[in-house]
């Protein structure tokens, strides 16, 4: 296992953690500043500043990207399905523009709040079927741009409106399904927010193994939560045993980017440069 | 499947339901003007007004129980195990007092949550290794008393605050651990807001069967969820869809009540009387 004591070599920022203090350019100006070497920026970032600035300013810092955030939202009624396949496009063209090393996939959970507008429904089953033969269609998409594909299960409290896959077997059972020769195409995000309960975490990451770990995300469950999708801990705040979870990914022989990712109405009201002190500090005592 | 339509002889009242309004004699009392025949009242409401005069108002009103709630938070540091131990011994004891067909176990999380003062502890692997070695014990004592345990899994969501037991499978595989012949003495409570997402769900229904099927609970996950303890929602008001997962029990025998427990800010503020007609009516048309 990595150490991360000294410096923070390893260290990515999903900017969505501090998406409220400034722009794309202002986050990634602060992680020169900082000495973060990577981000992971989300598209909404990157279409307030435009992909050409985004490409540029990207550059300029020298900074490289753990990932895009992100595709998915593939479950919509009819009507709709076409808007999230050419959206999904666009997202593998922008990935593929900015340098990114894969796509995050959120894939969406009951239509109804995946494509706001499509026909309510209760199927969650049926919602499954339709994320996979839509990873399914974007792969090919994909593939012609050599963008891997990272399915992120996310915790099943967002099963209704926003991931219908929520443990690491349900998405490993798809790329085992989709990609079962391991091509590279298709693999999973593990944020540790998402799958720290999991009873079954330890050996779906041995199953998983190195060419299916395409990325690792951090932050903390706090003990209460008062708000399920904003209120994210700073890792060390909350009950996760993160360096464990770690040990097990690198184990695998993932050496890749331990990225913070932390949605939080407290530590968006920080200034950014307090957010990413502690984040540098956190990832060296904690991560 | 039974046809719930025309009446509610199947509903049961869990009294969490109602117990910001009144205490445990006034919600019998209502139940029994509303010709509910079932309740699952919660130890603390049997204490406010005495265990006697509970078995006693009880069997004024022809009540039956469809559970006692509840037994469990098993995990503590040494200290307090012994304090744990004879918590749910006297939850046996009351349970066989007040002719409860079981006990709901939620076997909680983390020792400083679950019990209070204990040393805090992130290691959940451990702290399901001692929720099981509790089982096996309070078994001992409940069976003497010809008292069934019923495992509740709760929702991930809880994990370490209230249960660490978080998926069917998970409280299954203990069943099968230390029950392995199907005696009737150790089963599971499921409660559609607990593991309505999992996508293992209906087969380990199908694994469970009748004998190990001891309870079945109802309300609804709704969306947005405001509070994650106390908001959940009135059958028909969220995203489950109950009548599949009722399907899928009584499909493998299960012929008990179903209970209704709803734990939410907005109903414990309702009349009462309001809230039981709006269980009745949801019973009838959407359960």
């Amino acid at each position: 296992m990595r150490d991360f004591s000294g410096d923070h070599r390893w260290l990515s920022l999903n900017t969505a953690t501090v998406r409220k203090q400034g722009d794309l350019a202002d986050i990634i100006d602060a992680c020169a500043r900082h000495g973060i070497r990577a981000i992971d920026p989300w598209r909404d970032q990157v279409a307030a500043i435009g992909l050409d600035r985004a490409v540029w300013v990207l550059r300029d810092a020298g900074l490289e990207l753990s990932g895009y955030c992100r595709g998915g939202m593939f479950t919509s009624d009819i009507a709709r399905r076409q808007e999230a396949r050419d959206d999904n496009r666009r997202a593998v063209d922008e990935a593929k523009a900015l340098g990114a090393p894969c796509i995050l996939l959120v894939v969406g959970g009951l239509p109804q709040y995946s494509r706001p507008g499509s026909a309510a429904s209760k199927n969650i089953a049926q919602a499954r079927t339709q994320v996979e033969d839509a990873i399914a269609e974007m792969m090919g998409y994909a593939k012609q741009a050599n963008m891997p594909l990272a399915i992120e299960p996310l915790h099943p409290a967002y099963a209704a409106d926003r991931a219908c896959v929520n443990t690491t077997k349900q998405a490993l059972d798809i790329c085992d399904r989709l990609d079962p020769k391991r091509t590279g195409a298709l693999g999973v995000a593990l944020d540790v927010y998402h799958i720290w309960w999991d009873p079954e975490l330890l050996p779906q990451i041995a199953r998983a193994g190195k060419d299916r770990l395409l990325a690792f995300h951090v932050c903390d469950w706090l003990v209460p939560t008062t708000d399920i999708l904003n209120d994210r801990g700073m890792m060390g705040d909350g009950v996760i045993d993160i360096r464990s979870v770690r040990g097990a990914v690198e184990a695998q022989g993932f050496a890749g980017y331990s990225e913070i990712e932390i949605f939080s109405n407290g530590w968006w009201e920080k200034p950014m440069d307090e957010v990413l002190r502690t984040c540098i500090e956190r990832h060296r005592s904690v991560v």
